[in-house]
């Protein structure tokens, strides 16, 4: 232990222990939550898909009109730092763009504020616990509270308006639920605090499209359903058919795969993670060793 | 000049010039914008009202099932103190709960984690320049954004989910416009980036009662409307109704009462700030020196 083993941040270019990693109080990424992220999952020493999480960090930063001033070769720069310095083989591992101050201060023009970049690894986080995973998880469907609409805060660019996710948690964790999906506002189900969500029936896979990120973990799991042989669909959801489905499984850069073995009174797969799901979370573990997906972390 | 003059924070105990207020950065308050907040205005050496947003804060604190350790009368001495070593006459004073982190690490689960407080004050700022809003502003209805629904994030919990107003700002900036509104899901007006908004129409007066903060300013100008002879509602007031108002004007706690004179193309008060508005303005900055409202800082 010492006082990198918990995580490693880089803050205006220098690698700190995560405990010393802080941003200022009146940041618009605090006071304004304007601010956008990304996480790449490190396994046994390597990150998963770099590429395809930088790219989506970068769309995201210009959907915001941010410029942090640094290069995707400089950002992966920035996260290989932290997670070395850190020792950390199995990690989350954030990059940030902040909106920032005004350079004039009083002013409230986004277009007027100092922009700029930070990253922070941590040991790598479950949003469900592994041994829960494993035996499939049970969820709840929220009666209260509604997904953020895409025309308020666009979904694709990934943020940390968690309010909806927040209030939504409260609702499953007092019933006793381990996380909560959150349906539009259209009687579809859209996403829960971390990770998409699919449904298999028969042959085929289905997994919402609108009010929702456009997850890594979610591209693999549909290249793994292709794989297996159902036909992907990527289209609204609507609750009734979820309730309908054969098996339903999570997806997150924070536990790959994640089977559901029952949501709200509706019991899957006899209250156990379903066998194709089971099967494609054992695929996509497989996959992160892939030297194809890996970029390897030089310790 | 000291290092204190351009402001200074409460945190865990201690007042500290605000370059050096900071927050984690895998606090829940910035990674979740698991947050809530209250702004109270000090002029003239004076906080405006403090017992009204403190009983405000201690709601929103409530609705988000945090606990901060804090009494209002110990919020009420943090303010004091940085208020007075800061020696601003007129500031902004903002008090915060933040959701901490998890006292598990890697749990997920808002109930576990270590809720704190920490307050800061600035300089007063003005959400619309005060020569621009003794002028009448022009602001701009979002064409392209939406409120968050009271469904998704409830509105009157004040909380830093500003991704909305930020892609309105935007919006509003590209086109010359000085600030924004949005409209809801419905075609109703609710409230921009800061601010409440009102309708006057012969001797009523309107504002938005759902998807809209409950602002302290929003009540002070329904009670100095009443006293100016105008019957006062609050409800739902959409936008067709709004562009035929006679005046408009925007309320908050960063700028008191402020004069539309335009909104898009709609013309008001032959593009300047409406009589009533304007007396409305000077009977708001009149109150804010009135020893019934008045909390004076020790300095």
């Amino acid at each position: 232990m010492n006082e990198f083993s918990q995580g490693a941040a880089w803050i205006k270019g220098q690698v700190v222990p995560i405990a010393e990693a802080t941003i200022g109080v009146t940041d618009w990424a605090v006071t304004h939550s304007d601010v956008t992220y990304d996480v790449v999952p490190v396994r046994n020493g390597g990150f998963f898909r770099l590429g395809d999480y930088l790219d989506r960090f970068e769309a995201s930063i210009s959907a915001c009109r941010m410029n942090i001033g640094m290069s995707q070769a400089q950002i992966s720069n920035a996260l290989q730092a932290i997670v070395a310095r850190s020792g950390l083989r199995h990690a989350y591992c954030a990059m940030v763009a902040a909106r920032g101050t005004p350079l004039t201060p009083g002013s409230r023009d986004p277009r007027d504020c100092d922009n700029h970049f930070y990253a922070w690894c941590v040991p790598y986080i479950h949003v469900v616990k592994p041994e829960i995973a494993n035996q499939g998880v049970k969820i709840w469907l929220s009666e209260d509270v509604r997904r953020i609409p895409p025309d308020s805060v666009n979904p694709l660019v990934k943020n940390y308006h968690w309010g909806d996710f927040t209030a939504g948690l409260f609702e499953a964790k007092d019933r006793g639920f381990e996380t909560v999906i959150l349906p539009d506002h259209a009687g579809n189900v859209t996403e829960g605090p971390g990770f998409n969500l699919f449904s298999i029936k028969g042959k085929s896979a289905v997994t919402p499209d609108t009010s929702v990120l456009h997850g890594i973990t979610r591209r693999t799991a549909l290249e793994l359903c292709r794989e297996a042989g159902f036909e992907t669909t990527e289209r609204d959801l609507p609750i009734d058919e979820l309730m309908e489905a054969d098996e339903v499984f999570l997806t997150s850069s924070g536990g790959g795969i994640i089977p559901v073995s029952q949501i709200g009174e509706r019991v899957f797969s006899n209250g156990h993670a379903g066998p194709a799901s089971i099967r494609l979370r054992q695929r996509y573990f497989e996959l992160m060793d892939d030297p194809a997906y890996r970029t390897d972390v030089a310790y």
